[in-house]
């Protein structure tokens, strides 16, 4: 038999261990998953700083707690008895793109598909924050997980904080549903924060504690990661908000392993989604020539400004050859995805427009 | 605000693009995630070589052709129609373990949890071939997905052949359920095929057509991948079942990004699983010393040859250090895990026994 394995090769080259663990364990949306409104159960994107935790339902607790007037313990029973919502969000790693960032930061080395739209249930943080009565000089409130990780010699679990004047909203849920199922253990069964419009970060898993504090919480997720930073001696800049971003299904069909794309002549539907956790999707635009000029995308409805926008463009390509597809979009409030990023040191807040190469034949 | 910004590295150390691009989409299941007897949706391993095609259901049709008398057109709830089998199957990816292999073939870059366990409900494959009726002079059935992929300077689909003599068993399935649900897009709604004991290659995914033939199948995955290899010119040794294997789930708390494991001195119940695509499993054995002397671990019933089996090892540790642990398994056939792999072209079917570096205080 003759065989041509040329497609076969072997190197030496280094993969840096440390971040091919966390991208073996963690996974993005596969970018032709973009075609689901509603992002299948094990395709949404995860990353997990720590072990998944086994949560027995039988003993969790919800215990609100520090600087409030009434002190709760809740079972997740107590909080299917509250008023339910059921919002379709869409939910983008604020370490987006950090692998195409140089140099990179080590950590989750992502692409470009950490994101993910789910319909999640829950109830608003508001009302059940109100029976506790938050005390006046309580400044944040601080969400903990069961997920334990070492950090600076000691163990600690995964934490985030929101400042009071931010809960001002019926928006912030604690959810125990995703896609009309109970969440899965690595979405963090049983409960987990959910603050829509935000990156990832904020919308803590395995949510067991919520405490108000009169300082800001100092925790490693808080305070050493998630911030903008060109210097690590920099306090930096904490992470809020989702920049607005558009991507696409890449066209045509890939090889293997190199995933490069393959499409005949003619005109083909490039279809994709786009998202900002500041404002609705305003315009998509799309460019084959590195930006000097741009065609714009037709869009369908966007129900909800917390969930994606679909949008949809016809390319007709009459000629073989090598081209670059390019899209980006703009909110409403006129803000539009950079053709480059600007570096940062955590390899953060990346949303410069996705290019995608593709071989027309 | 001092922050030690210590744990915060960059580099410039290339991590291949290609081999990064496929373990961004694909995932392993985490090891903390051999718990559960049966893998959640989402954490089972995942493995697409092109691009999770959309099926719809309504014009899907699977067709059973070629060297039959009665070829056959079905609708999925033609299929539904028939007997209706229930299995919980371990199903392990060929590479798993490929990239700890030096040097490693450019693919899936599988470090050691391409593996899962699931509830599959389907048919038995061999009644639809009996109503078909394969002629005397086939001699392999292919099974082709819908999925699609440039191999060689053309457009395939993913395809694997069994040999004739490979069918006469009521063991392998046409399934359309998983963990009590309907099969997941990414894998391979709405119908693949199931063959319980070998590696997830001949699991066919995204199934659409079943064709006997009277010469041996030339595809790319059954000719050029998936074959013990040392050298690009030989034909190769194709692969079957799985070997027998072990895995546990590293005791103690991780730190991020490096995944190390601190651990207390004291008693802990180390967990894992075992399995073997050939025979049941009879033991399985842990060293703290190199392999120099072996502990039995206690072992879970194995209801079903074809799935994993649970076990547990009580590690007494007394003195902080620096520990490695290593778990080997041996089936009812006496082959017993090595402790290194031999090394072949394509980093397929490693099974040497799992060492897990634990940091003891």
């Amino acid at each position: 038999m003759s065989v041509d394995q040329t497609r076969v090769r072997v190197t030496e080259e280094p993969l840096g261990q440390i971040e091919l663990a966390l991208a073996a364990r963690n996974h993005a949306l596969p970018l032709e998953a973009l075609a689901y409104d509603v992002t299948p159960s094990g395709l949404h994107y995860l990353l997990s700083h720590y072990d998944v935790p086994y949560v027995a339902l039988d003993s969790w607790r919800l215990t609100i707690d520090g600087l409030v007037d009434e002190p709760l313990i809740l079972t997740l029973d107590d909080l299917r008895a509250r008023p339910n919502v059921t919002r379709t969000v869409t939910m983008e790693c604020a370490g987006n793109g950090r692998a195409l960032m140089s140099p990179r930061a080590s950590g989750q080395p992502w692409l470009l598909g950490a994101v993910g739209n789910a319909v999640w249930t829950g109830t608003p943080l508001r009302g059940v924050l109100d029976d506790a009565g938050v005390q006046p000089d309580a400044v944040e409130v601080v969400f903990t997980g069961t997920d334990l990780g070492m950090e600076d010699g000691a163990i600690e679990p995964y934490g985030r904080s929101l400042e009071v004047g931010e809960l001002g909203t019926d928006e912030i849920l604690l959810v125990w549903g995703m896609n009309d199922a109970p969440l899965l253990p690595q979405h963090g069964a049983p409960l987990r924060l959910l603050v829509p419009g935000w990156y990832g970060m904020a919308s803590v898993k395995w949510l067991t504690s919520i405490t108000a504090v009169d300082k800001p919480f100092q925790g490693h997720h808080q305070v050493r990661e998630y911030r903008l930073r060109q210097e690590p001696e920099e306090p930096g800049v904490p992470l809020g908000r989702m920049r607005v971003r558009s991507l696409m299904t890449p066209p045509g069909v890939p090889d293997y392993p190199d995933r490069r794309r393959y499409l005949d002549t003619g005109s083909h539907l490039v279809r994709g989604r786009a998202w900002s956790g500041e404002a609705r999707i305003e315009t998509v635009e799309l460019s084959t020539n590195s930006g000097a000029s741009w065609e714009p995308a037709s869009l369908g409805e966007q129900t909800d400004p917390r969930c994606w926008r679909e949008w949809g463009w016809s390319w007709r390509v009459r000629e073989p050859g090598e081209y670059t597809l390019i899209c980006r979009a703009t909110d409403a409030d006129g803000r539009t995805q950079p053709l480059t990023d600007d570096w940062n040191l955590g390899g953060y807040a990346a949303n410069a427009a996705q290019r995608v190469e593709v071989s027309v034949r």
